[in-house]
């Protein structure tokens, strides 16, 4: 049951906020959707749609939430004329009164990364992945009028290493990947050692299944043969210490999977460095999404829960 | 003496805040610059400029700082493709300390309305118009590379009518004009009710002269014969108490001033509406601003503080 809770006029689409009670987070979440005009025309916001459009899923960063995106990238111009879905989660639960989930601005409430937390007491309701690629791609694929077998992903900093890691874990769900500055190795990153120890405890095994660079690097072939985009600015603060790109760079050469990795001299880690380059990340993932008419996956979605570990189904 | 407090790459250009204690207002005030890539190509931010360039001044509306619009409206890809400085003061005096001053959303501060307060407590820092067209014009102009003879003037909701307003007394200072929902006729809206009570007291002579329609019924000729264009949406929740396009519509049919006045379905106040036209706003103006190449004055600036009432200079 999604309750819209605000709507607005914007290139010719609809940008929304839905609520509704996440069963994976066991707490009511937000997200924002924008709608393109294509979208707007043809589906009535109510009725079974007639026709599913190809969408793309942004994960924000540190301290974000599900309006930081919308708000800021300017990516709605893009995705009006490509005639993309765009969908922007908030960064972790909200509400949950856990003790401390606040302490910290990398830690807890906004730092969710992506992961589905084993560590008592942020286990019951930390649970990003699930919510991301099962529950919000369910809503968004059945409820909104996004085509399940037509979704990107793309993200920003502790984003970035969020659609770089599920896009992994996850082979077939998402067709299309890019990311924004993002953390590329957490295993050797602080913000990521300190999540993981925190919602993942003392099983470095766990982590690698979780770090972008260790998943591309055991990969037995390109799971993204139609390349990966990442940007990267050169003035970014975070660079050296928590991003390490080079990381990403290596583990994707040792595969053959194809890699656009752009580093920009004089751009820093903010959004304004986004909205400098987000009209090529929309035009790369419409053109891959354009061209993915057909079913990627044989079967649905596996990953073992024993492990974490993908379970690569057989391609088309 | 400014000081540069932060500094983004952003669409090859550079956005910055500057702070300055400022001599009109009587407190330290911060504005953000836009410098697209030709400016920062030949000059250094140190030295005089050896060349100058157009720019555009946005006067933003209630509760919003100097950080608004250049963070959601968009507008830095389309000024640095026309090689257009954009500039963003704050909306209000900060940390003045006079009582009450935080108790409106909609006076005092983030609501100094553009005018120049004649009464106390307000009268000693609320003095937003001569801090615009005299302190601020003069910095940008001089320490900054903006040319004086090529400086246009925009803004939204009470920005919009501190633009439609400061274009019209202070003739020849700004040379293009446009607004996104502006609110046209202060004297019949209850912001601008409250607002000019407020600063300027019990003398409806002042208010007159601080409302956008009532100054263009009274212009003896257009004063912006190459148009003014303004933005506003049907969905404006707004409309039509406070904003009344339709007074300044009337007012320029009536002196023959040109008017593009777009209404547009399904657009609400925010910045959603506003990212979505700003592209057609820094066209218009920069096209505009393109072809004024020479001084529009004979003189300087003239207002005769005893009735507020602009002194139009003589034109070319």
């Amino acid at each position: 049951m999604l309750e819209l809770i605000s709507e607005h006029g914007c290139h010719g689409g609809s940008q929304r906020v839905y609520r509704h009670q996440s069963e994976t987070i066991g707490l009511p979440m937000k997200f924002s959707v924008f709608l393109p005009p294509e979208v707007l025309r043809q589906w009535d916001g109510v009725s079974e749609p007639l026709r599913r459009y190809p969408a793309l899923i942004y994960l924000a960063g540190l301290t974000c939430n599900e309006e930081t995106f919308m708000t800021k990238a300017g990516a709605q111009r893009f995705a009006a004329a490509r005639g993309l879905i765009l969908i922007a989660p908030d960064t972790s639960p909200r509400g949950a009164g856990v003790e401390g989930e606040s302490a910290s601005w990398d830690f807890g409430v906004g730092a969710g990364f992506y992961v589905d937390a084993t560590q008592e007491p942020w286990s019951k309701h930390w649970r990003m992945e699930s919510y991301i690629v099962s529950e919000l791609f369910g809503i968004v694929t059945t409820v909104l009028p996004a085509d399940s077998h037509r979704v990107g992903i793309f993200g920003h900093s502790m984003g970035g290493h969020g659609a770089l890691v599920l896009a992994q874990r996850h082979p077939g769900r998402f067709r299309s990947v890019s990311a924004f500055a993002p953390i590329c190795a957490p295993l050797e990153s602080p913000w990521g050692e300190k999540a993981f120890a925190g919602y993942l405890g003392a099983e470095p095994n766990a982590y690698e299944t979780y770090d972008a660079s260790a998943l591309m690097s055991r990969q037995s072939r390109p799971p993204y043969p139609e390349g990966i985009l990442v940007d990267q600015g050169l003035a970014d603060k975070f660079l050296a210490e928590q991003l390490k790109p080079e990381a990403f760079q290596r583990a994707c050469e040792r595969v053959l999977q194809p890699l656009i990795l752009r580093r920009h001299e004089g751009y820093d880690h903010g959004y304004f460095f986004i909205t400098t380059f987000i009209e090529d990340h929309i035009h790369f993932h419409a053109s891959i999404l354009a061209g993915a008419t057909r079913p990627l996956l044989t079967g649905g979605l596996h990953v073992r829960h024993d492990t974490g570990q993908p379970i690569h189904p057989s391609r088309h």
